[in-house]
């Protein structure tokens, strides 16, 4: 299985091989758009796509994803990121080259149910998810099965909250091992310490199944259905130390009525958790989402 | 223009002269749809839609609201309801007879944004909100010229929270006046008394502008924006004392996106608004909603 | 595998024993649901759901679904079935007793894209699908290899259009060895002869990867993208011999924009097409859809 | 009510004195955004919102919009636009600059049915549509009152096949005195001749009542009813001489259900007209719109 993944992947960085992304934001002000596409145009390089955003054209905070092409990028790469530190310092950029075949290390969590996860797998075999999944870490042993039989390593840590010291340091052990660049909480019931969040900032994704604000914490199905709500959703947001209260990335709802109880709303919902979380990680697989403050700019 | 909507009024009166709505609860228990249906059947009445629900088969409370049509209904209707006490009393039933051509008088209360407001004047003069909207109450001049070209009395009443009593006392006299049956909330920012509340019972509708449980109360865009949420959304629903907290009858959302601020936020919220509201009042028109606890059951 | 679908169909039997479907469709008249609702009340069954529908309530057809619970049905059902023949030809219905647990097999046709066999597949695992997925019949060894790890087996039968005969043939005979009662098209890409479609009325189920009766034929992506369509869609229906015009079950739509070339577009599609799918499965499974002539009652 | 409108128009006007779009298409070719985004750098422009697209970045067509902030828009707009010359010839561009304060000017044609009129009118007082109504031309009386009420001319010059070519000669005379910048069809019945078509090119928006290419030319919404559809639609383009067959702008749709007839179907489908309508007409009239062969890009 895990071969014909590998082949899939291969292809990818081929076709990419000379494909990158350039990330900006600094303070909104004039020429910047001049300077880095003069700039790219000297570099022969050719853009793809271009999206950008101001908080606000007088005075604002200016963010630019560019994506583009350039012939013999990987031996260009570090001439042309040399090069790039004359605009970044003269319009006092944040700025980062992201190189497409360059394919991000994924590690999933998950807790009993296995929806999300499932979801994920499925796309990552149709190759609509371009990543390395290099592990799964489960506080149960359920989904072991899938995961191995794809040739992903499954490794079973059982948590709870007078572990969690343990239970993390394992974790981060294993993570750091395997060189991870972002985390997927595919439904993984464990409330995560600082110092976990710190040592992945933004590189941790979650899914909550309610459209938040509403119904943050435990049980939010059950409160939607005491509540009577017409609509339930789901939200995916990159994990800070306040619960549910991240930057968003995106959100959708289903709708609901009088015949639905906990268990249909439930079955309901998965539906939308599944799409909802699988969105969000494929704009963050592409460096589509640039996190400022609290929300999130996906472009 | 009163007299071109009253003419569509008549029309459907004449149409609908023969028919009826039978609301019934109950506790579920075995031979309850045998016997109305058979008392219906003895009375040549004819269904013509039929819904049923049942939070529990085994015990639950039971719900059916069915349509019929019957000749001559006006002089057979007090022997039918008469006649129905005994299969009333058998199930120890709520039953109620709502008869189509009695069209419900409607006051609808706005504040400064007309948007709701222009939007039920708009389905009333298309025919499509059958009601009769018998007069708007405002704490503002704004919408004035809209309403009375359309032959709706407007009345001015100007409100804070300073003179509440007062202004409420002036609103239920005209309300009793006018022999209202149901009261839309219209985007009117006042917040109603206890007293008001329970004098027209199950009876206000009110539009919020979020999907709540999220953003109860003030400046729900505003917060919606800080929040960062990609999406937004508006609740139709029962007022009770508990603001915000009545029992929801329709929701819906709409996307946003980072590059919408605040304004943007509104003008897009106005026309989910707009359409949820349109749609909690229509049900409640054609006695769609049965209110159980906190909750609606649309039929 | 299958001894773990095995137990939660065990457990679906076991919960559902007594639980049973009558559906019925005669000329509306007055008595309907009084002469069948009396006749379950006498026969101790407790009414779970019911839905009816006319298309005229003055001289139209009446469709009625009711589900019921009787207590040892299976020992009752032969009487039951027997009695209900006074009401049957008082009325001069059509009408079916369906038990729920008897669980309809299924046989799924796929060619080389795999989505909506996935997608059935996962649902089936989940334990939202629920049917004895008896086989699955392919002219391409494509998902060989996902299918007998779930331990259905997998028939390769090559298929072109010079051999229709003799392909159908093989088919046939597996269906009835296994004694198929629902198939499903999950893609698959080959037309059927009318005497296939004829000895399964109303059990072949497709799905068509447009919003019908836009693009029926070959290619409606490609077509999609150079008529510019804004919304790309699928559409789930009853196989007949008009091409892609039986009677339709579900349909949804998905937004696309000018950046979406045709691989874009099937990529958003096959996300349509697997839900759509599963949806109208459900329900066919649920014995919820009745045709009536080129149309389908959902309840 | 005019002036209400004037005072809103006059607001508008004033706050985007300085804002301008430029529109350009090119071969995709090197150096392109540089070479804009220095030109607009060097003349002090400020880039407030920017979109681009590229059939293929290897060889295909390539599409800009600009929209930007200059001091003293007016006394620069004529040297501006002399000095783009340059750029414009470097590139072989189709290039535009269009001024937000030149508010355009809008007929709009009604038949009898007045839903997408009314909902234009009403986003046009309420501010959202930002064009000067200069009149309606019907060939039904039906809804003058609504009009001249605004203070909207309203032409009643009734039309059939026969008379086609002395009607459209009325019409063009009435648009070219009002110096129409954009034609709307708001539930116009009449076919328009290619004389008439070729007058306004790219300029004539019609909203057609069924999600194209579903259920071309009359009476979609039976067509839709007997073919037995879930769901139905509406479709905004531009009016070429191949009857629904111009590049679309918007589609949307509703779900509808066996329950819904052929009136139901209209009412659900004239909530969407209304919406898609006005969505297409905001975009064309804020420039976002660009034609390119038999199709759309909306930035």
């Amino acid at each position: 299985m895990k071969s014909y993944i590998d082949e899939k992947i291969e292809a990818f960085k081929k076709t990419n091989k000379n494909r990158a992304r350039l990330l900006i934001n600094c303070a909104d002000q004039p020429g910047i758009v001049a300077a880095v596409s003069q700039f790219l145009y000297e570099h022969n390089a050719n853009i793809i796509e271009s999206n950008q955003y101001s908080t606000d054209p007088h005075g604002g905070e200016f963010f630019i994803r560019i994506e583009f092409e350039m012939d013999d990028l990987k031996a260009q790469a570090e001439k042309l990121e040399a090069d790039f530190q004359r605009v970044k310092e003269a319009f006092n950029m944040e700025a980062t080259f992201k190189y497409v075949d360059q394919i991000k290390k994924m590690a999933i969590f998950v807790s009993k149910e296995p929806h999300c996860l499932l979801e994920l797998l499925w796309e990552w075999q149709s190759g609509d998810l371009m990543a390395d999944i290099s592990l799964v870490i489960s506080n149960h042993e359920t989904s072991r099965e899938f995961v191995e039989r794809l040739g992903i390593p499954y490794y079973y840590i059982p948590a709870n909250k007078d572990i969690r010291k343990q239970v993390e340091e394992k974790q981060i052990q294993l993570l750091q091992e395997y060189e991870i660049d972002v985390i997927v909480l595919a439904r993984y019931m464990q409330i995560l310490t600082p110092h976990f969040v710190e040592t992945f900032k933004n590189k941790i994704i979650n899914i909550h199944h309610s459209f938040l604000p509403a119904f943050i914490g435990a049980k939010p199905y059950e409160r939607a259905y005491h509540r009577g709500v017409k609509l339930i959703g789901a939200t995916s947001h990159y994990v800070t130390n306040d619960l549910d209260e991240g930057p968003i990335i995106e959100q959708d709802i289903s709708r609901v009525d009088h015949r639905d109880n906990v268990e249909a709303m439930k079955k309901i919902g998965q539906s939308v958790e599944r799409s909802v979380l699988a969105r969000a990680i494929k704009w963050h697989l592409e460096d589509r989402i640039i996190v400022y403050g609290n929300k999130t700019i996906v472009f």
